[in-house]
């Protein structure tokens, strides 16, 4: 088959969209909360995750709409951690993506419980699917609890907060970002592979592959801090090293991370390779989240 | 049956905490979220939301564990809620029952995060509870979802939030209360007669009566706030009409007041009986939580 990578995240992005909307169309929020929460929502996110789980459920089933809500619950569970990231208490960020953060939107205690509210609501409607059997309900519901809690995002939170006082060595980067943002990623790998039926072998290979694109993904933010276009990023570059944060140009120097997201590569299509899935966007979206301007 | 509801709170008290202690002895989270997380459920809280979902499947089931794990992760909801709505961009408050609120105890960011966790970790414990079907997880995990979110508990706090500016009429306020607390009771006493495995007629009652339940908690709180002992209270007393805060005293005055929980008890009544659920302690927890005097 001919893939265009670009022309699929163009249609995932949109397939996401739509149903976004639609979800919010009809509900009873109090309005100021709905503001908040779609704003936050609708403020030009790259929905990486969501076509993730589009591009490893395609990979492997006839495209259908069953893995579009999850999708949508775990875009849900993305924007309610940058919500609360940027608040003053945490990052106190007052722009991302070049427009005006939640908080700095609306208010403190607005963004807070926005964030709170899109979290409960990603379960509800997983919980809530038609398309999803009560067993595969149950699965994501549990996969994507643990993945985002207190043993997944949340942790890789706290330790990404505490971690900022201290020197960190390769590995604890790597467990930081394995748990802040490489948890969510496999969920959405393995999730779109369970609902597509592929044996627990196949997923498990799938899980390496996400675990090294999170990093890949990862390091490539970091180099972007170094030497991107801040035009193209829609944010000033440099503050990593500014802030003495722990990153992997600052670690490894800027070469040595050019290096290591090599190696990330090699083991990623390693993983695809015994997972059987080198023929697919998979591929395509590991090359294309590498390669990123922005 | 004798019944001795004094026994029957401490003994389902006992209970929940078991339970939390040994969910939270086996986790790996990292330790000052862990410890921030345990602080708050084990703050000295009331429990009365576990507690009215035991009485409402002891009332119709054998007793057995079945109900447990679903009413610890309804009691880390309450909890979760707590600590946000004591932030500062919130109420901003330094203590709850007479210990210094999480936020003063840790920190603002370690606060906003075991809120979190507490909040995700709850849907976890019912997704991945051994002793509940599938079926029974979806129903939960829906209805809990939906009474704690954007259309729940969340409006509720939103609501409650923009009401401090305005003047309610007693309907706003019921509606408020109905949200803000009343969903989560509503949950409690439905959830838990659904698991005894109740028909949909009789839960429906009942859920007249955790609507009153919850109205009468309400009333009996601002109450308290003008005629409470501070010291059984563990808070000082007279600030809602310092902050000329919409209440039942402030609206009806206090003699008011009790004639409206008087109403919402004998409604409250009426629904327990056409639930058939008159010899139960669901009747003397209506009667303990009317009495409270803290």
């Amino acid at each position: 088959m001919t893939r265009n990578i670009n022309a699929y995240i163009s249609l995932g992005k949109d397939r996401l969209d739509k149903q976004l909307k639609a979800i919010f169309s009809k509900r009873d929020i109090p309005s100021n909360l709905h503001a908040s929460m779609t704003y936050s929502l609708f403020a030009g996110g790259k929905r990486l995750r969501p076509i993730l789980m589009f591009a490893s459920y395609d990979t492997f089933a006839k495209q259908s709409n069953k893995v579009l809500k999850a999708a949508v619950a775990l875009e849900m569970i993305h924007t309610y951690s940058l919500i609360h990231d940027d608040l003053p208490a945490m990052d106190n960020d007052d722009y991302r993506r070049g427009v005006l953060t939640n908080h700095r939107k609306f208010d403190e205690a607005t963004a807070i419980l926005a964030g709170d509210a899109l979290l409960t609501y990603s379960f509800e409607i997983i919980a809530g699917d038609d398309l999803l059997s009560t067993d595969e309900k149950v699965f994501l519901l549990h996969a994507l609890t643990k993945a985002s809690g207190a043993e997944g995002m949340v942790a890789g939170q706290i330790l990404d907060t505490e971690g900022e006082q201290q020197e960190l060595t390769l590995a604890d980067l790597e467990k930081i970002h394995e748990l802040k943002t490489g948890e969510l990623i496999s969920f959405a790998i393995t999730a779109g592979a369970y609902l597509a039926n592929i044996d627990e072998e196949r997923i498990q290979y799938l899980n390496q592959y996400a675990y090294y694109l999170g990093l890949i993904f990862q390091v490539q933010d970091d180099i972007l801090d170094v030497i991107g276009d801040p035009e193209k990023l829609g944010k000033p570059v440099g503050s990593d090293l500014e802030n003495d944060k722990s990153t992997y140009p600052n670690l490894l120097g800027l070469e040595g991370a050019k290096e290591q997201k090599q190696k990330y590569e090699q083991l990623a299509i390693r993983a695809l390779e015994k997972a059987d899935a080198m023929d697919s966007y998979l591929l395509d979206l590991l090359h294309y989240f590498s390669q990123r301007d922005h």
